[in-house]
Formats: C-alpha cells, sequence, structure tokens
C-alpha cells in the first residue's frame, strides 16, 4: 500500500488491517519540499502494523520531471482558501504524473511479494482537483495492471490483481470518523503543505493550519467537535 | 521515447524522426548488470537526433523490487536456444513492472514538454514473451494515461495522448530492414544479456553471440544476407 504519512493514507492502513491484511508499506522520496511526511510515514507504518516499510528514491524531480508543483519548486502554496476555491482549478501542488509512478511501482511490489491487491488513499476530496485520484483513472490502472505482469499470464487461469480505493466514495469527516472507530492515533500523522521548523516537535516542523491541507484537516475535525490533534 | 540503447528503440528512434517529430530520449539506471546499454543509448541519441537524452536513476532493484531477473540478480542467462525455446515461457530476463515503470516516467515527461506522444520499441519478437510488450497491454496504458493527467481534463476537450509503438507488428528482420533504410548504424546499439569486458570496444564489452538477444540480431542480419556490426 502506498502511505504517504498523511491523513488519508494512515486510514487506509488501518482499513486493510482491520479487514484481515497483511501490508507492505511503500513511500516515495521524489524530492518534496517538506520531508516530515517520510518521518509520519514511518511513525504510522509502525504504529498501525505494516509487516514492511521501504521508501522508494525518485531523481524524477532532478531532471525536471515534477516541475511546476508547488510540492517541490519553491511555489507559494495557497492559503485560507474556502471549499469552493479549493477544488475550482487543479492546485498548484498537483504532480505530474506521480500516481501514476506511485502505482507502477506498487505493482512491482505486489509481483515480487504475490500481493493481491494494491491500497490507495485517494478520495472525494482530491479528485475533484487532481486527474489522477478519479474512480475512472483508478480503474483504468488497475485494468492496465491486470495486463502487466506475470500473474496476467498465468495458466490456467490468470490471477487478479485489485487496487483498492477504499476511501473513494468518502470526504473527510467521514474518513476521521472511520479511522477513529479504527483507533489511528491522527497526532502521528502529517497533513500540511507549508510547515514551519520546529527542533521540539517530533516531526521537526509545525504545519502551518492554513493551506488546504490543513483547512480539511481542521474543517473535518471541527464537524466532529473535535480539535485536530495537530493544530490543538 | 524510451531508448534503451538496443537495436528496436534506436529504430523507433528513426521513425519517429522521419515522421517528423522532435525528439526527446529516456532512458533508465535501475541496476542493470550491464551498463554498456546506457553508454550505446547516448551514442544512439546523439547519432539520431535526439534533442534531449535523460537517464533516470531508479533504485528499485536495492530494495528488492525488480528480484529475479536476469537482467539484475546473478542468474544465469540462457544460450544457444531456438525460437521455439526462446518464447516457450516467460523469459528469466522478464523485469517485474518494467514497461509500466518506464511508461509512468515518460508520462511524467510528455507533460510537463507537452509532448503529444511516447513512442516505445515493443515488437512481435517480445511480445510472445513479455506481458507488459503485448498489443493489448500498451492499449490499456495508453487508455489510462488519457485519464491520468491534466490533459485528461484540459477544456474545452481533452488533449489526447498517444503510445506509439510502430514495431508491434514487425519481426527482428522487418525491424532491421526499416532502420537500415533509415540509416541507423547498428554498430552503435548493444543488445546482448551477457557480454564480457572489452576495454578494446567503445562500449567496454563485447557482445557473447549466445544469448536470446544477440542471437536473434545474429540471425535476423543473416536473413537479409548481412553481418551483424556487433558480431562481425
Amino acid at each position: 500500500m502506498l502511505l504517504s504519512g498523511g491523513l488519508d493514507s494512515a486510514t487506509v492502513l488501518a482499513i486493510a488491517r482491520d479487514q484481515g491484511y497483511t501490508c507492505h508499506a511503500l513511500s516515495f522520496d521524489y524530492g518534496q519540499r517538506h520531508r516530515a511526511e517520510l518521518t509520519a510515514a514511518q511513525r504510522v507504518a509502525t504504529d498501525l502494523g505494516a509487516i514492511t516499510h521501504r521508501v522508494a528514491h525518485l531523481d524524477i524531480a532532478a531532471w525536471g520531471g515534477f516541475s511546476g508543483s508547488a510540492l517541490i519548486d519553491p511555489i507559494d502554496v495557497p492559503k485560507d482558501r474556502d471549499s469552493q476555491q479549493m477544488t475550482a482549478q487543479i492546485p498548484v501542488t498537483y504532480v505530474p504524473a506521480r500516481n501514476t509512478i506511485f502505482l507502477s511501482y506498487a505493482l512491482a511490489l505486489a509481483e515480487i511479494s504475490g500481493a493481491s491487491d494494491i491500497f490507495i488513499g485517494v478520495n472525494a476530496v482530491d479528485y475533484s482537483g487532481y486527474p489522477d485520484c478519479r474512480p475512472g483513472y483508478i480503474a483504468a490502472f488497475e485494468a492496465m495492471a491486470n495486463l502487466a505482469t506475470k500473474a496476467a499470464v498465468q495458466l490456467p487461469s490468470p490471477a487478479p490483481l485489485r487496487i483498492q480505493a477504499p476511501l473513494i466514495d468518502l470526504g473527510k469527516t467521514q474518513i476521521i470518523q472511520r479511522g477513529l472507530e479504527l483507533g489511528v492515533d491522527y497526532a502521528l500523522t502529517h497533513s500540511c503543505y507549508d510547515p514551519s521548523p520546529d527542533v521540539l516537535h517530533p516531526l521537526g516542523c509545525q504545519p502551518c493550519g492554513r493551506c488546504d491541507a490543513c483547512l480539511l484537516r481542521m474543517r473535518a475535525f471541527a464537524e466532529l467537535d473535535l480539535a485536530d490533534p495537530l493544530l490543538g
């Protein structure tokens, strides 16, 4: 399963474990400006019982393959937006072909480990803005993946691989509700697109509380009459 | 376009250039045992007029993501096989999910460079053995790619991306014939799965002349009453 260290993928890990899956977590160091998410991914993987956690290093940003994203280049991250502003266009935090590359690595890992399922935390909040978070995209990746590997030509019949996106119809509030039922400790996660350094914080930084990622969390916790443990 | 430095992708580059495309070449350092192909890719890119040539470094082999392939692990490469033996099963040189990962990187590069087409050198010889070289796989990747990027949600209408596999119905003899018509210098390419070191050779090694890759080339050149320039 793809594990970013954020709220969504932490919840997906808890759901997969609850369903009885043995989970191999896969994170990516792709030159993202905020490295705290890799630390968060490690904490989440350990806390929620992934049996392995790998970090793949991609040099694609170094040759411009991911350029133009605020997650990598020094572009201002939008702040203080309402939900309508957030979904009006493809966010500046969009990274070209990122989910396709991440899922392709997961496909290689699934093949060598004999996994039957790949889990990804895309959800209804994302797919309004990111083309590679939409249900049709996930279905098309699954169709392609089922033609791509040895399992696809296995005799007497191919072994199907499923791309599971258990959050795909859920909003942020429902995701948090489901995660809390399953015991997810959201204090271990990291979502902020623009954190400030803080040597006293376990992740080495404090979330800004004003970017889309922070606001989506805060508003969802507030709807549940809870405070976001990261933003108190 | 994906450029391995082998005979097939060199021919594809010549075809794309002949069709008037401006070509960006993309090669991969994925821990393959024989690095000569990266040198060959550079020579081919320069000789056939690619305007850029990038080498992406993948650490996936380091964490076992590509394990079990004779191209990476010290597994014996089969020698002296006839064509029936070569196609009886998935070759030991198969690398899990490799083309999916390579095409995903190409998709990112296409998106940032505004490319309309991705070229890949899969062909009829390959797709008998490699699941990710079959026409149905290429079509499924194209369908997925057309849902994956900003271009897919561009208004008023999406900009289509094509995955072009101009060799897909050709055998090795026809490929060489087409390449020679277009002036490809096959002495610059590298195909061998098991070369020996040779400091006097421009690629630093000599092809073995006995693995499937060498034999497919030699037999195809022989059908054209020619000697393979690599094997004299």
